[in-house]
């Protein structure tokens, strides 16, 4: 049985900004983080510009009729390690609050892991707060083994929303 | 009291590609997975190649008299999350066996997060294999910390070595 809704996938454009750092504010902890004003700070745009610019990373749409539902970053990493093996990395993963539990976000990751195949990577890596327990659990079903400790260091605060 | 040994950086070339190809194999998880022959498989100059002509990685040697004995890539990723924040991300760290506790790790990653806040990240973050609790423990002692699960997805195996 396929139960899938209908999804379109395409990279974000300079146009999409606004409602993608909304999907991105519109969450618990990143609502902490984001600075959703009008305009955008420019720092959004900057760091799109760099995103957008570089062929290593793709920055992604999840679409359903055309609404914006989902967005993640697909990076594509060259390492030594692992025979010169390619890395893909997810990042930013976000489904819209409306449309959560419809199984938006596994179709979103089932996507990634395609595209990274395609692309030749031979690992899929990404990084989950120990405070989401749900997302570990849900990439755990879908194969990803929490097998690393994700450590972060901030040398830099941002400022508050 | 400043018992540095007196370490000298430097971006790994392709002349060093076997030397440190040695170091990353000199290692029990790294024997498991790198294919340490004369002349080097392919895969490994091609990955090379890559890091060393995108700028956003950065493939670190550290030297004691001219002997490498360390390393580690510093890559900067771009992304929209904490207001368009630069990342940087560590990773493929290693010290030559004869030279471990001796500092050298500890100066490395010193090194890196001055570069990381040089080039304006305002995070620097790694994953760890949780087989390696001494390695945890290391980076904690520097100020990271470990509030992330590292979720890997292998979807290729590599050659055995």
């Amino acid at each position: 049985m396929n139960d899938d809704l209908p999804l379109r996938f395409r990279e974000a454009t300079l146009a999409d900004l606004p409602q993608l750092v909304a999907l991105l504010a519109n969450d618990a902890l990143g609502k902490q983080r984001e600075q959703l004003a009008h305009p955008l700070p420019p720092a959004y745009i900057r760091a799109f510009h760099q995103i957008d610019r570089d062929p290593q990373h793709e920055l992604m749409l999840a679409l359903l009729e055309d609404q914006i539902v989902g967005t993640f970053q697909l990076s594509f990493l060259p390492y030594l390690t692992y025979q010169g093996g390619l890395r893909a990395q997810i990042e930013a993963v976000r489904v819209h609050p409306a449309h959560r539990g419809s199984g938006i976000g596994r179709q979103m990751i089932h996507w990634a892991i395609e595209r990274a195949k395609a692309r030749g990577a031979h690992l899929i890596q990404l990084t989950t707060d120990k405070q989401r327990p749900a997302a570990i659990r849900f990439y755990e079903s879908l194969g990803f083994r929490p097998t690393h400790e994700g450590m972060k260091l901030h040398v830099q605060s941002i400022e508050s929303p």
